[in-house]
């Protein structure tokens, strides 16, 4: 069956790679549309998850990943607008020179290809992965979590009944629908068809990909960020950052999770952010006993601690002697996502930014600013946080990769 | 064992990716001039190498391709020198911007980090592949083939003196001397020390490292190179060419292996194509019976020569109706890698680049350019057949990825 699918979305490839930007926005357009049009169906399919949700015993929070209304598939819906509105990556002539044989070469922008997207519960990806891969001239082959599967089924029925309606092949969207464990390991080896595989989901889905997939794959997410707060830094800004970045969202990959303090100011600091930690939600600090000496309400953290993703109220925090020590720390307990230095000395910002091995490296500014609208790219596929192809927020220009046309006059070596 | 050189890789790492390129330069002159001094006891190692390749009835080519000589190990040590040469891409500021809140943003070109190469017979790929990963700030841990075992032991020994002698870490270099199969299976799961791992050799190598890698690949190398004679081409432009691409050098990857005729023109053109070919060395063709109707030293095609990388004097050859038929062919039996037009059509051209879907496409040049040589890159590590991070061949910037730095005054979400 997958065999089907993968000559299908190659076939499909050829077609969507041509169409202009004018004509992929049109039916970019058509789809979201459409979406709203089928909204009852789209409920009704969505229903029938939730209902399955909840004979389950889903937690609550899954189930609201879950739940689909006539506002999120509105929203749905605006997302695609957006999508039309964004400028088309593909065609670009990246560079363009002359050898001095006289042929010319030119580096030229075009799609991936076929996309292959592994995902968790959201159905809302469906939509959103395929207008980003579609407006860059990509065809996608889905695979959702199996607790979504009638959500997904009716938002890409309608996906494929716009593309119909356009006249264009509806295979440039795919679900896959078997949910046996066996057919999504078939799907990571579909290397014949797929050009790159992108998972969306929790650490646990990722690895899984990752180690299994023979087909390339960009590796995304998980984010245990660090926040480095200096002996030179403005405490109260150090403060606003740490509040901000652990407590304003906390199950995103961008939130912090560790915070290091320079010993020379842990008196003056750490009390500190406890109070302004108070003021918006209680956070459980997790330290060594120089971190418990001064607020006695923390917890003794275990090296687990350090390499943790909490997703949670939750902040490890260690106290380093200098920024040596919180480079070091934080290049062997970071995911390479976004970590952070806060202060007011530009060498030592500097030596930060520069030894850091992470995809965003932040001065004086929240983590939580690492996602593609933040960074202005309009779009977000997601955030990769391998060193291969793309680093950091992808948006558009991510989706795409580039071939060399050579032209000449009969030039042989 | 792998653990220890993955941590060592790690550690040489963070002091190889801060190196200034007058450091880097000076380095890699000092491992040139060095080379040059330790010619004996690199041909000594070769000798034994040789030797037992000459007890286990190696090939003649693969005992040629193993051999080092005085010669060489010099053309080793000159390529070292034109790697010096280079302009270094690392540091490169690829883009700036600022968003309305004020955080300015940059996207750095970095070096990727820990590469992993694994290669087979040929020892000149030790030095080769060090230089062109440390000039751009990046560290390796090679495997070579256990049959140049002695060889890659010597000359890895040799950079390892010369980088302590320049008081860096030897670790930029290292060598898995353990043959066993399990070392290499265990090498390519190393995730957490290696960045990327690029295998340069044949097919089989290949397949076998994009099969069971967890690391990122770059899969490089295959070439089933098509040319397709259009019936408006320049026949004495699309012999030389042909004659070219096929017999200049038979075993390398932008050779040609397929030959597409357009129908229109298949009298006017095989005839003499057989004739121009006959000139420089025989050819076996192999093609269906239209092919066979007009040169009756021709022997049948069967699918499978479609699919085909000879790297032979032999050539597979079709008749097609139209430019059409020719661009499916090819999207159907190539590796993506090169393929070339003849025509003095531009629209035909245009319809034939735009739609092969290969790193490099070619209007009227012989696809024995695709080199990084050949495209100014002033170096190569190799030719990208896959779609992710690099396509076609692979000069410096290929071996770097970027990171984002975001700078700011306490800017929060």
């Amino acid at each position: 069956m997958l065999n089907i699918m993968g000559e299908a979305a190659v076939k499909a490839k050829y077609i969507i790679e041509q169409l202009s930007t004018e004509e992929k926005n049109k039916i970019l357009s058509f789809v979201a549309d459409k979406l709203i049009e089928d909204t009852e169906s789209i409920l009704a399919a969505n229903e029938k998850d939730m209902e399955a949700g909840r004979k389950k015993g889903m937690s609550q929070g899954l189930l609201d990943r879950l739940l689909l209304t006539r506002e999120r598939i509105q929203s749905m819906a605006d997302g695609i607008r957006q999508v039309v509105s964004l400028s088309d990556p593909i065609g670009e002539v990246m560079e363009s020179w002359q050898q001095p044989n006289g042929m010319k070469l030119e580096k030229r922008r075009v799609p991936l290809g076929v996309i292959g997207i592994i995902y968790e519960a959201r159905p809302n990806v469906t939509a959103d992965a395929f207008a980003l891969a579609f407006k860059t001239g990509n065809v996608v082959i889905l695979k959702g979590g199996s607790d979504a599967l009638f959500s997904n089924a009716a938002i890409t029925a309608s996906i494929r009944g716009s593309l119909e309606q356009c006249m264009i092949s509806p295979d440039a969207i795919q679900l896959i629908e078997d949910t046996d464990r066996k057919v999504t390991e078939e799907f990571m080896r579909l290397n014949q068809y797929i050009d790159v595989l992108i998972p969306r989901g929790g650490a646990g889905l990722i690895s899984m990909v990752v180690n299994n997939s023979t087909i390339p794959v960009i590796e995304t997410g998980t984010g245990n960020c660090h926040i480095y707060v200096d002996k030179e830094a403005d405490l109260s800004m150090a403060a606003s950052i740490v509040v901000n970045a652990k407590t304003q969202r906390i199950g995103v990959c961008n939130a912090c999770e560790s915070l290091l303090v320079h010993e020379d100011i842990k008196e003056a600091f750490l009390p500190y952010l406890k109070e302004e930690l108070d003021k918006v939600h209680s956070v459980e600090l997790r330290g060594d006993d120089k971190v418990i000496n001064l607020i006695p309400q923390a917890v003794p953290a275990t090296e687990e601690d350090y390499y943790k993703e909490y997703l949670d109220y939750i902040l490890s925090v260690k106290i380093v002697k200098d920024t040596e020590e919180a480079v070091n720390h934080i290049n062997q307990y970071h995911t390479k996502h976004s970590d952070a230095v806060v202060t007011e000395n530009k060498d030592t910002a500097e030596y930060f930014l520069n030894r850091v091995d992470s995809a965003c490296c932040y001065w004086n500014v929240s983590t939580r600013f690492t996602d593609g609208f933040e960074f202005g790219f309009g779009a977000e596929i997601g955030i990769s946080t391998q060193k291969l192809h793309a680093r950091g927020p992808m948006g558009l220009k991510e989706l795409t990769t580039y071939k060399y046309i050579i032209m000449g006059n009969g030039q042989i070596r």
